[in-house]
């Protein structure tokens, strides 16, 4: 993966990476710190402008450093990086030793915010750099945090002109079930849609 | 479908129904009225108590007999029943003469409620009954209603002990894309999970 391989996606537009409920994986950085966790509860909010919502429990470094800095990236991962994705499900930022870089201890890689001074995944397939909308009551109630989608991008091997196609099956986007098990996204299939569901 | 292919979901286990994204529908009933719509904007909340967030927008039926009524449910599709998913997507409910029924028009069946007064939509294959948690500004804000899942069902032959297991191409959930766009679910894989995720 080099950072070529992304390219903008409209960010009315950028819902589409998230409808089909994929797993993400949850980019954050604050005070020189960064860090990477696993969220299946994430979706998209609204169109235009762009929303989008995420369960970060409350207890967690991400929590910490998103309300830091007010800024989270929701990544796409691949059925290739399902080990790494399960490690940063399982091992926790806050327990790990500061100097230790949760990232490279999943072994992933990170790229430079395009918008935002978050990192996003490198190797993942979409990214949505958003600006936390600070709502104290969802996140202390319901660990719920909303965002803002200021920057939108694809691989666009997988995802262009608004639509995936996966070209092989190590970049299928993934769905987590529990306790390591995972369906990947599945055949593709439509019907003829009403107008006004367009 | 009879009504002898629902099993109980433990509700602390409900979750694992929404956990990978699936489409779902979501059904209401107020004053002698029902409705049915699409959405793809849903996801588990918390475990226990079992909570979901699914987004409805305002000016929908369903939004106005789901706060009549405190109630709703998340009922998830198969791909035998997407065309009727793309109809209940589609149509609006609050266009149709009062007398035409939405469940009829879109050629689903309703089963009566278990736990709550809210049909549930017949030949799906899980179900979750859920308690609007009132919450004005998100309602207002972001179209966000999050509820409490008061009862939840299965059916065994797709999903039990916690574990979905398609037994069939047409009992598989599906995820939407847009247009008349869908994925089913996709293939099974697990990899060895940290004790720490189960």
């Amino acid at each position: 993966m080099s950072a070529l391989s992304l390219a903008p996606v409209d960010l009315a537009k950028s819902y589409l990476l998230l409808n089909h409920g994929p797993l993400t994986l949850v980019s954050s950085a604050a005070g020189g710190r960064r860090n990477v966790m696993a969220a299946a509860w994430a979706m998209p909010l609204d169109f235009n402008p762009a929303k989008v919502a995420v369960v970060i429990d409350k207890t967690t470094l991400t929590r910490e450093l998103v309300e830091a800095s007010g800024e989270f990236v929701l990544n796409l991962p691949t059925r290739a990086q399902a080990a790494a994705v399960l490690a940063a499900g399982s091992l926790s930022g806050r327990e790990l030793p500061a100097e230790t870089d949760k990232f490279a201890r999943c072994g992933l890689a990170a790229l430079p915010g395009r918008k935002l001074g978050t990192p996003l995944v490198a190797g993942c397939v979409g990214w949505l750099e958003c600006k936390l909308i600070v709502e104290p009551h969802n996140q202390q109630a319901y660990d719920l945090c909303i965002g803002e989608v200021v920057g939108a991008w694809a691989d666009p091997a997988v995802f262009s002109d608004g639509r995936w196609h996966f070209p092989d099956a190590d970049r299928h986007t993934i769905h987590y079930r529990a306790g390591g098990h995972f369906f990947a996204t599945g055949e593709a299939f439509s019907l003829p849609a009403d107008s006004s569901n367009e």
